[in-house]
């Protein structure tokens, strides 16, 4: 028998409802096993702690040839915000909370959440720009050590 | 000397061909090495392993800069139909399959498919939408369980 | 107390500033802090190692909800080459340098890059194609066995 898991890491480094809610889901699985989690924001995914933007994150629909819809249809403004109401509709069937819900919830069940430094300093962002819940910002090197023994995801 | 791997869990997330090779590939590579190999289809990548769309996923042309065409070039219907034509032709003279025989090579090699029941749920799919060699639907939790003692790459 | 994080293997799959990037930051943060670092360039990702096309990467700006731009300007010509002199000017202020001094840089600190052998015999690549900082060209299980004793990261 192999030991548990003890601790994931997952970094959300990408923008959209698609980018963000896998490594959401992850985080939010693992708590829920008493698995340790961090979650570290860096790149357009980044939006998903900042204040002004975490509840207005849309679904991707242009190159995602997993809509299964003409490429067409994609560029045609207000089909984003259409497809994203979609998808919110069926998530919350499913209990699964919007963007900024989520984050309380992961941060109230023991989840850290950090702020990418680089990121931060290209975007000119502050502190106060994002969420509450965001323990604090952080370069690489420290990523590294709170990640040590356990599973680094990057999504 | 660090010992071998011993096992991969590879979540596939990604719609298009090129979200789907590289976690299928890697899986392969795997086996071929006798390391245990999962995977763990979820979001667009579960395409890959519905029996009524595993034969039909094409790559993205879209949104796509490694793609090297202007942009406008790549919302033409028609056009990721010719890429995706021109991709699986390269991939034959390089005995790389299409999906569905990827699939069930990697299964008859030993390698365990799982599909995400968030997802599943979702897109309201049942058990008898996936291709036969699908082991089961299981939740994030049951997904950290089997990963333990390896790696964990999500694609 | 955990035990340091001693080796990363960082897979680079995608093509574009925004899908290069994340995998070379993480590379040269790993190397700042004496860890192991291994790059592994795949798929449209190997764009970064190739000596024609490695001064040449743009960011994707189309099917990018991360952008905040609507899609219809994302497709049109010139949008993205704009869109990545914002962005490499930023980089710049940041003391980031363009992917070429990167790698080179990267390489000078002691991170080894490999190139893999599946996508260099579907793009019909040699050896004499890539950036001389790259050590060789080694298919996947080669790559696991590279990555024994660390973590592996896919961007």
């Amino acid at each position: 028998m192999e030991d548990k898991i003890k601790k994931v890491s997952i970094v959300i480094s990408k923008g959209g409802l698609d980018g963000v809610y896998p490594g959401l889901i992850m985080a939010n699985g693992a708590r829920m096993e008493g698995i340790e989690a961090n979650l570290f924001f860096t790149f357009f995914g980044m939006d998903a702690i900042i204040k002004k933007r975490m509840g207005k994150i849309k679904i991707a629909t242009v190159g995602n040839p997993g809509m299964h819809m003409p490429s067409l249809l994609g560029v045609l403004p207000g089909f984003s915000a259409f497809a994203t109401r979609m998808m919110m509709k069926t998530m919350d069937k499913l209990d699964i909370p919007p963007v900024p819900e989520y984050i309380e919830m992961i941060a109230d069940a023991g989840g850290k959440l950090y702020a990418c430094k680089a990121t931060v300093d290209m975007f000119g962002l502050k502190k106060e720009d994002f969420a509450p819940q965001v323990d604090s910002i952080i370069n690489v090197g420290r990523f590294y050590e709170i990640s040590a023994g356990g599973e680094i995801i990057f999504t």
